[in-house]
């Protein structure tokens, strides 16, 4: 019986505290990748593990990975983290609860014995500020951070420069590559959306990352005067655009779990007496399943250039990025709801509309992720906040988690 | 019979040639109120007046006025005119067309007697360019001017200060009223729009001078993930400001003379993967009856209020201007007509969507005014176009309603 009481859940705001503390700006909390203070969070973490019996390293990419070895040299490995870095100015808990909460497991164990090890993993890099990509980190451990070395920061530096600045060897990466049998991946995360505040629940499991497309739309008809323009020889742009908004909300609304967003809307010349010659926007469009998300996109543009070509005006699309979803494990998805149940908790399953750590290391290993209610559904900023009974809540499951992966692996 | 020929053509398109060289910017056509430039205007104008045997003043606000007395010193007067000043980088036609009209229809007639005087108006100021306030020229022959004397540049000098630099006195204001009896108001004036292009028409009949009110609407939701917010629990400014969008296109297409644009939007934070908070645009709405533009308006702000709450979004509307349509007199227009019929001219009526001087004259005496197709609608820019024979178009339809008009005066 691994146990999670509220003392375990003070520890864990604690070292979110004490990490929030690392900051390379000072007033703020901004860690981007291989700041000189991720050493202090290292450090901090390192020491935390050592009292627990783990075994760390930091691999060529700067990721923190502690281990607690099974008995059995044959064992597999659970593992278990998040990320470390943060945009600038974040919150606390983005990503850093994820890694604290791995620690906060082994030390619930309190020395029992499991049939697997454990690695908690402190990812160096996902938010993707200081370069411009994201997971640096977890690629590294899936054998696709090779090709990012190359990626340059507004200094002009590499990532190979940071690492070699940082005092890690870069021709060491493949030894960050994921090695021996591996039972999978868990990543507890703040959900950083409304869901679960809107369920009333404390935690949720997540059923895919979702995958997404993000393009621009340039509509270009003829700027005329608002006033001596009838309508029916207008050419307006704004008007074929605004179909095109309307169209992408109400297709979302109709869709289960496709959100569709334009958030950039730019009009030219902008004048109040002047009908719109030219409108850029952009669509953001993701959903759990490929096939839903491509042929809501398609039926989008088809709308888009219905709208456009019925006006005179004329439209562009340029694609900006295309990713795929990636389902969660069904069979850690099932442990974690099977979990949540014995605990008489609800165990809403969402979706994650963002991207995290999971979706990478789903590439070579089952992932999973446990989400963590976020008030006010605020993240990326300094008011992000956890409540401290979700912070429990989270750690029951993952312990009872813990017991119950421990059965499959004796089954 | 008055006969208005090609040549006086040519010579209506020469003194538009003309008097596109007196500018105050090289290499531009931009004349703003009583600039050192318009004092050439008054002499090249003033000297044709001369030769047609016309007196010629300049009143206090810098109105060109060369009056043709009729013999009989009780008869009343017929004004024709339009504006001298330009927008910044003008065409050669809007405004200067319909004065260079009055002069060249002199001249059509010759020395023959007509049962009353012409006074052909050359107004100094109509497109609000120096002093953000339109219409100062005819303002100050209807008596609304004084207002308008205290009104500042951008170099902080009022209009008194602009009159006395140019040599006249603002203390002679009410001389520049109109004074005796009147029988009316003819203005002549590039469309500025492609209607009668559209109808291959050289010239149309403006049945009224729109109505307009301008409004900013000010949609606040709230800023959120584009990614973990749910469409259910977005609160999308845009989404919002994009029904009202639509519905103003919607309306405005299925009310027939009705035109509602929305030329301004700004959406607030702007990024592709976060939801609009906030959006800022504007509406312009026009039409020829003010009951039906406020019907209209009225419906889509409630509209508009209606998609707001729906979505949780706060609706702010502030009103920019409101101004009152002005129809055209019943009797210019039927002469207008009539000329043209009886040149076997096409003679569409038309809106004018734009403001002109016809709408300030109109408060004290009967106004009418004929358009001239605008190639392309371009107007507003040094490609302004007239099309030699719409010109003719105009001064045969011009000499014509001359004749009536004298046949209802003798009768």
């Amino acid at each position: 019986m691994i146990t999670a009481d509220s003392k375990l859940t003070q520890t864990v705001l604690d070292a979110c505290d004490a990490l929030a503390c690392h900051s390379e700006v000072v007033g703020e909390i901004t860690r981007t990748y291989l700041c000189p203070t991720t050493q202090e969070v290292h450090t901090h973490l390192g020491g935390w593990a050592g009292r627990l019996g783990m075994t760390t390293r930091i691999d060529a990419v700067g990721n923190l990975r502690s281990r607690l070895e099974s008995k059995d040299p044959n064992a597999p490995t659970l593992y278990i983290g998040s990320h470390l870095d943060t945009v600038p100015n974040a919150g606390r808990y983005d990503g850093i609860l994820g890694v604290v909460m791995g620690y906060a497991l082994v030390e619930a164990l309190g020395g029992q014995e499991l049939p697997y090890s454990i690695e908690v993993l402190g990812f160096s890099e996902e938010e993707g500020v200081r370069f411009g990509v994201s997971f640096i980190g977890s690629r590294a451990l899936v054998g696709t951070a090779d090709e990012l070395l190359a990626a340059l920061d507004k200094e002009g530096r590499s990532v190979q420069d940071a690492i070699e600045a940082y005092g890690l060897n870069p021709q060491e990466l493949a030894l960050a590559r994921l090695t021996g049998q591996s039972l999978g991946y868990l990543e507890f995360h703040i959900e950083q959306g409304p869901v679960l505040q809107d369920l009333e629940a404390s935690v949720g499991v997540v059923s895919a990352i979702v995958g997404q497309d993000r393009l621009n739309l340039e509509f270009v008809g003829r700027a005329s005067h608002a006033g001596t323009t009838p309508m029916h020889l207008r050419r307006d742009a704004l008007a074929a655009a605004a179909r095109f908004m309307v169209a992408a909300e109400d297709l979302a609304r109709h869709t289960p779990g496709l959100v569709a967003t334009v958030g950039i809307v730019e009009v030219k010349p902008g004048a109040g007496n002047v009908i719109p010659g030219e409108v850029h926007c952009s669509l953001d469009i993701r959903h759990e399943h490929d096939e839903v998300r491509r042929r809501a996109l398609k039926e989008l543009l088809d709308g888009a250039e219905r709208e456009a070509q019925a006006r005179q005006v004329a439209l562009k699309v340029t694609p900006k990025m295309s990713e795929a979803a990636t389902p969660m494990s069904g069979q850690f998805k099932a442990l974690l709801h099977q979990a949540a149940e014995e605990l008489e908790l609800p165990h809403p399953e969402l979706v994650s509309g963002a991207g995290h750590d999971a979706q990478i290391m789903a590439q070579e290993v089952p992932a999973a992720m446990l989400f963590v209610r976020s008030p006010n559904a605020l993240s990326h900023h300094p008011d992000e906040m956890v409540n401290p009974e979700d912070v429990t809540a989270a750690l029951r499951v993952g312990a009872r988690f813990l017991e119950r992966l421990a059965g499959t692996v004796g089954a």
